[in-house]
């Protein structure tokens, strides 16, 4: 069974609830975009290129919901909501870049029908999806080709189908490797605070079939210095000019550990998550996360109520540790700048 | 209030129950040493000084158990107990050397009535307990010299009075430099997959009133290296000839981390944790724990339960990534292996 995070239908944004997983499989319906945006925040959804997708669909939902108003207020209406969904989460640049291109068409459509707009604006979103899609089977494609038979790849937090439309970014990789027969297996950071590792990334790679073993994120050190890990693949959610990264908190840890050991460290991520108005990474806003996400795990406490918590959510992954990034559009390598901006004219 | 982790009175060793912290304040009474087996394997007491009172304890009730045995019986089963308890927990020295001084005692001593041995060892296991919260209070002492004002600290695990008899081995320095007045703050890794930081270490920082955040593991690498750290201080579990430390998995990755960026870390534990037999951290037995303390927290389970997992208890730190090692004879410092032996001589 293929994995789907997201589906369109009948104006209802139907999500596979990201918070319950891997013990209960229930789909959250939204009908207008305040509950896509309250999907986003609290992470019903998640993962860049999905966060893109769910945003232009609550666009979409906000379309629909004023498509009764006067043309000005319509409009008025649709660049709050617009806003609104841009700003539910800040780090990843998909969520905002995804909900640009639904304002540009919005722009360069203005004359239009309400209803038209709508119709414009419904395809346009189901085109991010069906590219999205595509990026990732494109990514795995190229991806494969730098995985060696039998290797034994780490990766970190959720990059799977449930963090994009479908088959997923570093783990879509992992899963390319998988079904082309090259006796692939995987060790998966639990990914502390929210667990993605363990109760996403896991449940994917066990739905796959791919032998896979689950670690506490600080094991991941020693079995890089023991030579037995031999790639580590990861996901990103904003990647500025230079090549600077921001992806899941530890994948800075785990870049710099690997680079110690010279065990090859690739980003997996669509052109989509590369922000180009950024040089460095030293500009990306990194989102700080509710303390209970750390004192709490599901329902129970396991810290004093009285402890300060800093909570970030991602860090970010200096160029200088990363060996290459893998597109859609084929695996780019150091000078990143170079390469990068590259990338942009083509 | 000062915490306490064990007390034995009345034949029963009291300990305060490690599982259940900080949501409920509970006590076990082992009357038996299969309880105190139990108590070990289980975690009720953990931390490498504790672990060795304990198991000292755990002898006495033994003797207590087999008093009325004819004597050659008696030291069969004191024997065979020792064994059982020694072997409870692999990788902490304590333990171990803890029993063996016990059986020292006994050896030198097999021609006493069973009563009299039996007050020997209780007098033996008192001196254990006693030595250990002596030893808390001058690496405290020594290890509060290295410590600058204003200083932000790194800790891992619990090293506290949880984890020894009474004070704590680093964290002991820590509750020193503040209690000098020194100002410091600290900063508390969480300590997957025990949560050990959360649990603990942030319960007793709470209870000194020490100013103290907690973090996720994986975030210590980001605050090591934009320079928010000053000194990272650790325990021990083991520590080789060569200064190679067995701790908490996770304190490697620190180390190295550490390292990179040229902040301090340090060692702080007992002589007792030294293994005098052991030429470098290669021979270090790595305790593997349950499955499940990664697939649950608590009563939740957080992962499918098809998943493998892979969860070693401790790592080992090279030499070569300890500034020093603040034991209650003072600090050592590289070359390990000569201020070592010197320290076995002294």
């Amino acid at each position: 069974m293929d994995v789907q995070s997201l589906e369109f239908k009948d104006d209802t944004l139907r999500l596979l609830d990201q918070r319950y997983l891997p013990l209960q499989c229930q789909v959250v319906q939204c009908k207008d975009y305040r509950e896509v945006e309250f999907a986003i925040k609290d992470m019903v959804v998640r993962g860049a290129p999905a966060l893109g997708a769910a945003g232009a669909y609550g666009v979409v939902l906000a379309a629909r919901e004023f498509i009764d108003l006067p043309k000005d207020l319509f409009l008025d209406k649709l660049e709050e909501a617009s806003g609104t969904i841009a700003k539910a989460r800040p780090t990843a640049v998909n969520l905002d870049w995804a909900v640009k291109r639904m304002k540009a068409l919005i722009d360069a459509n203005r004359e239009l029908d309400n209803k038209d707009l709508y119709k414009l604006l419904l395809e346009e979103a189901h085109r991010i999806a069906r590219e999205d899609a595509e990026a990732n089977r494109a990514m795995a494609k190229w991806g494969n080709k730098i995985v060696p038979s039998n290797a034994t790849i780490l990766t970190h937090c959720n990059t799977g189908a449930l963090a994009t439309v479908e088959y997923g970014t570093a783990l879509g990789v992992i899963r390319e490797a998988h079904r082309t027969g090259k006796n692939i297996k995987v060790y998966v950071d639990e990914t502390r605070p929210r667990l993605q590792g363990a109760r996403l990334t896991a449940w994917e790679l066990v739905q796959e079939g791919i032998p896979a073993t689950l670690i506490a994120d600080s094991v991941a050190a020693t079995l890089l210095r023991d030579g037995k890990v031999d790639l580590v693949l990861v996901g990103a959610d904003r990647i500025a000019l230079n090549g600077d990264t921001a992806n899941k908190i530890g994948t800075y840890m785990l870049s710099e550990i690997a680079k110690r050991f010279s065990v090859p460290f690739y980003i997996v991520a669509p052109v989509s998550t590369i922000d180009f108005n950024m040089e460095t990474g030293d500009e990306i806003e990194i989102e700080e996360r509710d303390k209970r996400e750390v004192t709490h795990v599901g329902s129970e406490r396991v810290a004093p109520l009285e402890i300060e918590v800093y909570n970030p959510a991602f860090d970010v992954t200096p160029h200088q540790n990363i060996t290459g990034i893998i597109t859609e559009k084929g695996i780019i390598r150091p000078p990143f700048k170079e390469t990068i901006s590259k990338l942009k004219q083509d």
